[in-house]
């Protein structure tokens, strides 16, 4: 397998099934489409939506058209969160992946609704999905993952992290409230996509917690490796500036253990996560040699 | 029946339902518990939940339960659209209701967190609503139920009205595009709730277009009446300043008919309201006079 190329190839693939999803820019409210889909279509690793089409893959998913809505319902919910964390009032960011924010370009209401939006019809597609189930097995599992899809972005998951994020901008934090947001802010949405592919591949009970376990050690490890990056990568690699957490004081991993200590423990998660995909790759009698690389390349990613 | 005090009894069974959905407010995530029941436990009419509750009853459902969640979820929705509505980029407004709005309360950044984290919410707590089904065919009502929640507030509905309102700030309108606003902004989470309490109740098909044709035009009348009272009701018992939409150049039903041509036309759409309610009552050879009555109000409303 020539990875790169894979990974080329889904990413295109996710493309088309994003552009499938995103609305059409006609009628009196135009200008919501164009913005929602200014933010959608704006390119990026699409991990998310990945993660959702080859965690189903791992469980012998057989039948990838009930997939496709949660894939573009997953990249709906994290486009909502960026837009919203970029507005004035939050981080006031003017660029986001090179381009101008949502609402440098389309101003600031216009902002707050293309996240309103994005955030609604996340849901909105997400439930099509009933009208492809095949039988009522997969109907419930539609049911089920719906239920994961409204929660892990939500307020004891993505938004709750946020929040706390928000709140002690600048303050000193401890190692538990940091886990707290590292989990809720970065892991939750991992669990989210993983989660939902394994459930529409029919997975549930200790399989499902294991999957879940599994994200929730890649969500952190990334997280720290994040924080690293940020002292000991290149601008020009990452493409945004380097020691944005020592300006604004942020208290990271880095901080906490210094660059050696957030490395070791970024190993840790990792290979948590990497050893529970071997165990459930052995227990199923089945391989995604394209999941094990992708994330291993996640965990120890240069950018 | 003695209305005010039928009226009286299910807004307090309403708060009760809600107060049992509501965010318990503990943990580090607190500040945007208490900033999503600040504005959602704020009173209020109670519209919603209570037009999915009636109409449940209309069609003769009788598992309550499996209403609750989405009657919350409604109610999230309407709080939600308000908070964001008030925010300093949109409308600026700093009291609702007679308290302060969010963001002067919790500041920007929470306040436009909260909106977000109660949009999600919503669906958190309606898809909730799938593990109280007690078989495959309520299993099935619920589904619905979730797909009308997400299309009927999103960019078709709701947030589709309020896109072009803002848009248009301060332009004259024409009456397509006025009833548009109206259609959207207004009918469409009234419609989303009286088709919510029939779907629920196995209403579908035929029945089904009747209860939306209803519930538009319920909403538009309703729009008209509350232009029409901007113009000729008193602060004091409308809880709220006159004359607002000629402060602000807004076109309305009163400013292209007129005070007499607007109240022609609120009666007018009011009475198709009425007279498919009492079809559909006939029809299935129940009646609801709860409803009858709440909806005659509404379109007759004095405040």
């Amino acid at each position: 397998m020539d990875f790169k190329e894979e990974l080329g190839k889904r990413t295109q693939e996710i493309e088309m099934i994003l552009s499938a999803c995103a609305p059409k820019e006609e009628g009196y409210q135009k200008t919501i489409f164009q913005a929602m889909n200014y933010s959608l279509m704006a390119g990026g690793k699409r991990l998310r939506p990945m993660l959702i089409q080859e965690t189903y893959r791992l469980f012998g998913g057989s039948h990838e058209a009930v997939v496709h809505p949660f894939m573009a319902a997953i990249e709906m919910i994290h486009t909502y969160s960026l837009i919203h964390d970029d507005l004035p009032a939050l981080d006031n960011d003017e660029y986001r992946r090179g381009r101008k924010t949502s609402h440098v370009v389309f101003g600031e209401a216009m902002a707050i609704l293309a996240g309103d939006a994005l955030l609604n019809y996340a849901f909105e597609t997400a439930s099509k999905a009933f009208d492809l189930a095949e039988d009522t097995e997969e109907f419930k599992c539609v049911a089920k993952a719906l239920q994961i899809l409204s929660s892990k972005p939500g307020i004891y998951g993505m938004i709750g992290g946020q929040v706390v994020d928000v709140e002690r901008e600048g303050q000193p934090l401890d190692k538990t409230v940091l886990d707290f947001i590292h989990e809720m802010k970065t892991s939750a949405l991992i669990e989210c996509s993983m989660m939902i592919g394994a459930v529409l591949a029919g997975a549930d009970g200790p399989a499902l917690n294991k999957v879940e376990q599994m994200a929730k050690n890649i969500g952190i490890s990334f997280q720290i490796q994040d924080d690293i990056l940020d002292v000991t990568g290149s601008p020009e690699v990452l493409g945004k500036p380097i020691h944005s957490d020592e300006k604004n004081h942020k208290t990271t991993y880095v901080t906490l253990f210094g660059i050696d200590g957030a490395m070791a423990e970024a190993e840790h998660f990792s290979q948590i996560a990497i050893d529970l995909l071997e165990e459930m790759s052995e227990a199923k009698g089945m391989e995604n040699p394209f999941l094990m690389e992708l994330i291993c390349q996640l965990v120890h990613r240069e950018k």
